[in-house]
């Protein structure tokens, strides 16, 4: 599995009375991050949608362990990758780890869409395209 | 004016470190607040972007005064009004009561958009249509 | 099992560019839908915090499943239970509702929590009070 | 005045239905950018918590003005800086930039607080240290 990487500050925004990250931050993080793994082939999220005419990738499942807590301040590494393709969906898996030690493990299944082109409103899943899918697993790379 | 109001709970997530609500809370309250306003004439805001062509109203100024802090558990109430219109912006009022104290004041410059014929990924703004102006001063109402 | 049950409108702010609800979204509703668990046997979040000597009741592990997407002008109904109790653990239930039908299915399992007596920015794991399981499976009530 | 910097990509849940970025995030990356004000004088907002005795930096009053929209993909500079001292309030300026162009600028007062050694539930307001203006201000450095 291809692992992407991103680093981030604890901010005082993401933190909770109790002074420790308000947990759909993680997702927040994990979100960015899935767009993330995109970028690190060449193709930011944003051109992805419009070169392979994609509405978005939405959530099906996700899952989350909280591990440790992270508090404001602390530095975090975020390393993710996609794990499993299915021919419209996709499985990724992220690690948190602060401080070297694996804070939070996130599991996110999504699904490729298209809008409907009866129905612009509404979106469908799609087959991944098969170029994307090599990209993704670095064949050949 | 017409003052449209609103009320909710401080919840934990909307809290920072120090216990009590981190700032951007309260934009994200009076954006909602300012929606608010248009569904109390009638008109949600999803149904006035659809029935009047409008591509959004976004803030092209905004401030706020923060008087009083507000807590974790505090119930806080939200009066919101239109205070002046121009020919394609508007000013909108917002004061936030939190027992019975006024605790945050904000400002919000408006403005009414539409997406360019030529280029459909370009806002641009509009004149706002009378009937709707009509309807927001709550004249002969 | 019982259910406490909360309503909001899905506004502008919660929505990504595709129209929908951006999914940390939902876990910041679960988040305050288990506050409201406790809010509706008549103690809310703040107090029982204090009442308990209780730091937090952070998650140790979520899952969530999106079946249908909740758009900018939905209303939508969250129900919430808390499903099993552990000694210091406990198993939350959530079901989002649009226009009746399911839309999210959120499960989490958090820990009840204190300041460590010797190390204040340090919580742990705390049984759960006898007296909070009771009122919360409403025995006798 | 010293300037700090800040880059940052714009996110998909940093967007709103009209693809630009929801006004309360640039008043969290306006937050963010004033702790890395601290950050990059050698003293962490954490650490200038502890170190200083201080509860928080609350905002008094807040400014921004939204020249140009930022979208998903883009990529921001943010400037920021303190303007000006006050005894116990300061005076910060943003301005964020996008692909080279001012797109909003932020303007806060915020003011350096305690917790009320009587009532630690309650922040109160104090002088800021001197020696941080000086380290702030740069002199001598």
């Amino acid at each position: 599995m291809r692992i992407s990487r991103r680093e981030r500050d604890v901010e005082w925004g993401d933190c909770d009375p109790a002074g420790i990250v308000f947990n759909p931050r993680f997702f927040e993080w994990f979100d960015a991050a899935t767009a993330g793994i995109f970028t690190s082939i060449g193709i930011p999220k944003a051109e992805l949608l419009t070169r392979f005419n994609c509405a978005g990738i939405p959530l099906v499942e996700t899952r989350a362990r909280f591990l440790l807590p992270s508090k404001f301040g602390d530095h975090v590494v975020i390393e993710s990758g996609i794990a499993e393709f299915g021919r419209s969906s996709f499985k990724v898996e992220h690690k948190l780890f602060n401080k070297g030690a694996l804070a939070v493990e996130g599991f996110e299944t999504r699904v490729w869409t298209a809008r409907d082109p009866v129905n612009p409103g509404k979106l469908r899943s799609q087959p991944i395209p098969l170029e994307l899918i090599a990209l993704l697993k670095g064949v050949g790379a």
